[in-house]
């Protein structure tokens, strides 16, 4: 299974790369191939859905490969982020069939719970299916040691769950992509 | 595949029948098993999730023989009846694995859109998969003729349309439900 | 300024009922006029919006009186409770011009932050105006000792705080409902 | 009373740009001051809430003198452009006190209705009063003559009474900014 991490924030001093490599570091031991996909590397400026810019065209052999993606956003000001929508936009019925893992990361104690509802249509209408479980990396300035390492031993058990509903239905999704 | 159609209003004078019922016809034409899911069935007066009521248990019993749902809902100030919420509350992970249909019904020309976002994170909270086609009954009143026939003869193709995309996830899913 | 409570469950169990006391006490002594609309007084069967049922007109007196409301409510699988919507659909322009203030609760971490953000389109449809500040009660069983006063001495700061919001935008709305 | 439009994509081939010009002459002839404030001029590679940039600096200077705005945008798989969030998300507590218009814009029958719902949220968290009448400017490419006037005569009245609500609350709310 090849189920890349999507970084959904390209904002200076953004905190939910340590969240980002976190759930890198734990797809990879639990068996996906995985890489992060990083939104500073889809600095576009406009929405584009010509699906002609190297952005589209590099998102596009990714997408292809992929089982599924694991989305790991902040939640700004209750939606997503603007850069992670212009580059999740880039595509349309290529993303058909894949599973999608939603986690998000606040300051503050809700976990980013609302950017995970508004991007859960958003996913259904680019032809992907979310997954029940959402990772939520509540206080995030309070996560992590100076490892990456979180500090609440839970964690890992939570997104083993996480990845357990993901690896399932990305599973059971690859048989409706051969039509 | 037992695709049962749910019916979201209990409102006297409820025009979403109309819907409800075509969606029935093509639903059996189209070769699933599937029968009528009346929320006027499941009049209950508070949320009760406690699964022990007569209500809980015919639902029960009907899930567990689902392949999925098709839900013809209206759309009440832009959001979902309560009656509807209050019958898919009865249960929970009993869902789990079963893919949805949302389609809704609106007296204006909108068709239900928002009624359709605001069920799709309440379906995958349920354990539920909602599928990216919808079919929108926008001006109901102007839909049917005095056989339920639709007058937009293109109806019949969408709904095909959406009813392949339920089969192709339905059918995906049944997998998922052996474990 | 009459500013009513909404207690927007009917369950059995309901926990929500402590938080709507403690709202209903706060906003008292804030110096409004209140009292508790609870929902089980409002039971129907199915979506009613006739205006013409004795929960209608019972409904109506207390919104014509009223500047604004304060709705208390639990989140059922990301969304609202089905009895409050029923209640809320009672009637429609008839809710023009008043402030309304969403406090939610939950018996997990995140405080009801997703039914909040479903029924904020919900009330602006009503023709009512939500302000910015919300009450999120998590983790409710362990929010208030057994006098329903809360732990977290912070709550009253943020009530207060609350308060001040709706109670701004109250006095600002009554001048537009002359028209 | 200042209302600026803000069109809310920078895409090449736009067609938001007939909406929201048309929006435009109509607030004009209604007796508003107003412009259009495009989000090209706006072009951020990332979220940016330093508010030290110089467009985040242009905007609160349009924010500041500002009594309300109006939102024309499209609707991109059922949520909001990228590049218009990053542009709200430039400022914050700036915001508070003004009242907002959504109009929104399709190419097919819903008129946007999604975009609308979403950010509904996002505005109340920004600390602005979104109204209930929006304007849905479905099918746009069939919408406007080649003079920028639209087929449908009625279209006119629905935008007068759109910006009479606006102009109620514009008026009601300038009074909570004083404070």
């Amino acid at each position: 299974m090849y189920v890349p991490i999507i970084l959904g924030t390209a904002r200076i001093g953004r905190q939910s790369e340590k969240a980002a490599k976190y759930m890198l570091a734990q797809t990879k031991k639990y068996g996906f191939e995985t890489e992060l996909i990083d939104v500073r590397n889809f600095r576009i400026q406009a929405t584009d859905n010509s699906k002609q810019s190297a952005e589209a065209k590099i998102l596009n052999e990714i997408v292809k490969k992929s089982d599924g993606f694991i989305i790991v956003t902040p939640e700004y000001n209750h939606g997503y982020p603007g850069e992670l929508k212009m580059m999740l936009d880039l595509l349309y019925e290529e993303y058909t069939g894949r599973v999608v893992g939603l986690c998000a990361v606040s300051i503050g104690p809700f976990g980013g719970t609302r950017v995970v509802e508004q991007l859960k249509p958003v996913m259904t209408e680019l032809h992907m299916h979310p997954i029940r479980e959402s990772i939520y990396f509540s206080k995030i300035s309070d996560t992590f040691d100076e490892n990456n390492n979180p500090f609440d031993k839970t964690l890992d058990d939570r997104v083993k769950k996480f990845l357990d509903e993901l690896s399932i239905y990305a599973k059971a999704l690859k048989e409706t992509r051969k039509n």
